[in-house]
């Protein structure tokens, strides 16, 4: 697989499984993998799975997708855009990071991610 | 100096240097750096300059920047977002991010960066 074909079967794994079990994303982290979200940082799969408990119900609309190699062979940088409807209010715009690292072949986990959302100009 | 005072001091020359003399933006990156822009990956310093001269005259806005170890210790990721006049227009929100790859003490370069511009809804 490619790195754009990893990084495309991710995302919509990722985004599927966010919008309807987020509990069940707890399985793509490491304990030292982290999330943050809106400026707070949460470390590891229990508190980043608390941490989507916590905001509720979402449904994200992705809208470009960026992929690059990270800094040695085994990261790969995923850079996501679009929009998301927070507990069913208006959609907002929406940026997201991630930083997959490779344990084996074809296996990974999510080191970090930050997710941002945008609006007010 | 601390992760968030190294990207703070980082993201500052950044902006400053990107709105005013772009070219001089070339020194912060190796052969090896890519840049993606809107979705156009350029690949070293010289090619990343060139990008950001083709994209004539910006003014940042920077609103939110977050901070977060990379998966090496010399690896530091930032993730910025705010807004952005491209040649005069209206602003737009962006979001941007980099990995900084320490070479010594005190001294990094620029492995990835990315920017999107988000509008549209």
């Amino acid at each position: 697989m490619s790195a754009q074909d990893v990084a495309q079967a991710f995302v919509q794994h990722y985004y599927t499984t966010r919008d309807s079990n987020p509990a069940a994303l707890a399985s793509l982290y490491q304990p030292g993998s982290n999330l943050t979200f809106e400026g707070n940082m949460v470390t590891g799969g229990d508190a980043i799975a608390a941490k989507f408990q916590q905001i509720g119900q979402v449904k994200h609309n992705m809208k470009g997708m960026d992929v690059q190699p990270g800094q040695s062979n085994n990261c790969l940088i995923i850079f996501v855009t679009g929009s998301v409807q927070i507990g069913g209010d208006n959609p907002l715009h929406f940026c997201h990071f991630f930083q997959l690292v490779s344990t084996g072949p074809g296996a990974y986990y999510v080191h970090n991610e930050i997710f941002r959302l945008n609006y007010g100009l």
